[in-house]
């Protein structure tokens, strides 16, 4: 292999451009070419493509968002855009694409592959929900962003005894809430993947109120329902004098965690070594810290993500 | 003067709890005994008030929100409460009270002194609106924390192409989103003390984009609109990718900045010695940096805050 | 088991407050009372030791250091120290010993076991240097602080064209070197745990110099030797306008990160199931990222803590 | 004026970019074309220039360091220096000058004025030691960032009972220690404007530590001594179990904070309408609030740069 090329698709998460360094940083040293290429599989059919040299990828490793774009391009799935964007590597004369992204860029990756131009996916998103992999890049970002918050809103909730409903992203996953609610020493974490009850929450604000708790922190995962509905739903039992804080698009972006940056790395570094082994239609992870691929066919169809439910439990035993 | 005391009220601030251990080391320095009161007014009247040495307001200095507490409580507005007051720092020993918090907190100061009892006033708030001060303790603190949301959003929206219209706090003044908004190089800073027309808005946004911006980001004062609202009206003119984001009471939290530790050290050692002087009814304030102090009836009623309006000329010629 | 004691001992770490709160508050939720020791070792025999409830751990999980207190108390290392330690305990009706800190904690804990008093060690350091687990509490959020300075001393690198050494912890671990080095992008990570070669390291900073790089950075493990003392001997080789940095006590600070405080809490809540199960003797750790506990008596004699060595040869192929 | 251009001299601070940024965009706001010269006064002289457009200070004001590279460059103290430097400059059609750096760039900037090439002066260094200002760009970040690593230090220091000798930059001049000692809360600031006696300081630790206190923290500039060597004098006087952290490089660096990057974008503004009125020989500050803008012979001749010591005496008297 000789030349490879790399892209970043779907939502932008911190570390992205680690990945896209290591991928570049790796090439090179293995004598082969690396060209990115902007705004995802829009840009790939444009023919929106350039070769990356080491000065390209100086000083980015510490940088939030995606440098070579990121776009949703839904057109990718029909056979019209697979074979232009085929075409347009063949010009640049890449043998190989690196996809870093969620679900939807892991399709586009396994239909190059099918129609013989070898890809490889890296899960990238903060959402953690990509099956495959224990932890996506941008993940551990954004449970430190979402924790900060969560800090800082402790302050003003203990200072005035409120209520704070805390919407954080995800999509359909409980992961952030999860993770950042354990550590943020959340009063009660409410995700997707696990039943709640109104009624229960609130007699259980009122029992810690009675206590003489200072404050509540309730840490609700997008997937559930909006933090306003939320609040909402609650008051019907009670006057909590709840707040509702939505954190939104600031979790997307920042510089990127230690961890996210290392496993951001390693992945780059694997997936150009796959690469070359003239592998293809696979998806990299890190499962019990170690680097593997699996099927990305097998990976979307047969494997469920799941968020660490012990975790749950924990919860419920130490912040009640 | 033997003792005095100290209390916190309305919104709390980040600095707050420097200007508590100021007050306390202040009075301790000069062999005066510091009373906390929790809660504010309202702890005030229910006599929840106790003994403040140097150990209390240790490893303090550095927290958000008020060790003390704060609530709102429009009933000290009354005679009766006001009385009740009085009567509860008397049974105390307590001969002077030091108030942090904005205009609420300062007409139970002025309440108080003309009821014999001396009173002074700290200007403590995020939103730096109140008069007789060029900056309140927290605003400072706040600008640095929408700073670093503002640096994370823009990101995500360079990264995909898109424009952001992040809302942020500030109550009916525009400090905030002004120095936020030239801090972190928005394209458009919309404030309560400056008209503004959607349609010129929209057009600048679109010339952006055909020069070949990647991101627009509007700072939205609240006192204006609601982000969605904004968003809702922006839409009329045209479809800019728009996301909303509303920095809400995460920026009320947090560590204080090193500025905001400072003006309230200083706030909290002046306001000991106007008491020490045997003055009341006053309000302090940092003016072209000296510390000041001056009515509060004088600096309520005739006075009118306002925000650095040369910041938003700076704006529309360095960030259109 | 009806009540159990916890210290923490040895250097201080991150995460430490959100294990006893774990700890407190895991022990409360199965009916057993949780007594806080002061000052580790040295307060048990000194009998510095008080009951915990909820409140004493509310407004902690955030914060660095640890509010019990550490020390280092050689003299428990003797057998009269050990009796009259447990003497100390029997006092307060404690049945069970939770400890949190590094290898001389966990030498203390298997001496009480030996003696009859069951205890269990959590690994807490930032050095991450302690085997029988893959993470110590304290080890993520070092390396994330290393990073920041990193980052910042990267921006100073690159506008003056300079080579940095900074000096990191870790006493005879390479670890914080290693995974920082490969977050920040460091030219060179040099470590304990692998040889190296001043004047390789001095060709290839030529190397890069000449083909354009703007600053080099090398993080240096303190357990090679002093950035002082490599500065001086990389002058050996040539003047690459080195400027020395070391990132010395503000590293054992500052609030937990996210993943410090989920896995604190989760070892914390680990261990009084251990002691509820009458175990002691033993440590826990993370492995694969499962719970696990292992005999302490093994685990120092046997086991070698061994930093992730794939880091080093990922960054000389990445990172050249 | 059709043509300016822009340099950044002496060491880097956080906020130089925002302060490129402002004059670019500046600049182009009134029609005039902004051409930017890398590494100070050596790149100058060797023609370094370009040309700087609107994208090229896109994304840059949230960065530290500065992006056209800084250098020392003694060499242009010399008659040839200038004169090449100007040459350089009427090749580009350049008509004046922006420099952003402290006196030694104040000098360069005043030698090609007087030989009728006009020259603004913008103070950026973390040291605020520049006369004509009360602040310079990039004081408030350094301080914002020592302050951080107080903090951290702070926790490890009340966790283990010690005493921190913390040696901060400045050079010359005291402000880093006096503003982040303050805001810091520390005990003792020894700076090079106030005199010091260390017995006293001896003392006072030994009064703190005989009330209980549970660590103390010195915050030294370096222009008073190094950190080691005041740890090393004060052990003649007993064993405070002291430990020494030097805060070197990385205060330098980092993304500036809103006020620096406020101020930033006021002075190159400001420089660039200077410039347009045919003004040089000046250098711009901020004074009391205002712009303000003065000769720089006489502002480097006669002004002495003198930190705030209200701050010396409010800390001896609410820190003690």
């Amino acid at each position: 292999m000789k030349r490879i090329g790399i892209l970043t698709s779907g939502g932008d998460a911190p570390g992205m451009n680690a990945a896209i360094r290591a991928v570049v940083r790796k090439g090179i040293y293995d004598k082969i070419e690396v060209y990115g290429i902007n705004y995802g599989y829009a840009g790939l059919v444009a023919g929106d493509i350039r070769r990356l040299d080491v000065s390209d990828v100086g000083d980015k490793i510490q940088r939030g968002g995606t440098f070579l774009y990121s776009a949703r391009y839904p057109e990718f799935a029909t056979e019209e855009g697979q074979l232009k964007g085929i075409e347009q590597l063949k010009k640049f004369g890449i043998e190989g694409l690196v996809v870093v992204g969620g679900d939807g860029s892991y399709q586009g990756a396994l239909a190059l592959t099918k129609r013989g131009f070898p890809a490889i996916g890296i899960p990238g998103t903060i959402d953690n929900d990509i099956p495959g992999t224990d932890f996506t890049i941008g993940f551990d970002t954004a449970i430190n962003t979402v924790l900060e918050s969560i800090d800082r809103i402790r302050d003003t909730a203990t200072s005035h005894v409120r209520t704070f409903v805390i919407e954080v992203m995800g999509r359909n996953a409980g992961d952030i809430a999860l993770w950042s609610g354990v550590a943020g020493g959340a009063d009660e974490i409410v995700i997707p993947e696990h039943n709640f009850d109104m009624a229960s929450v609130a007699k259980r604000i009122q029992e810690g109120r009675d206590r003489g708790k200072k404050h509540c922190l309730i840490i609700l995962a997008e997937g559930v329902m909006g933090g306003h509905e939320f609040a909402e739903k609650l008051s019907d039992f009670g006057d909590f004098h709840t707040r509702v804080s939505i954190l939104g698009h600031m979790v997307r972006g920042g510089s990127p965690s230690a961890r996210d940056r290392v496993l951001a790395s390693k992945f780059g570094a694997y997936a150009v070594e796959l690469l070359e082994q003239g592998r293809g239609g696979l998806c990299v992870g890190v499962v019990d810290n170690k680097m593997v691929s699996s099927d990305i066919i097998d990976t979307l169809k047969n494997k469920h993500h799941d968020p660490d439910m012990s975790l749950y439990g924990l919860n419920q035993q130490i912040s009640f």
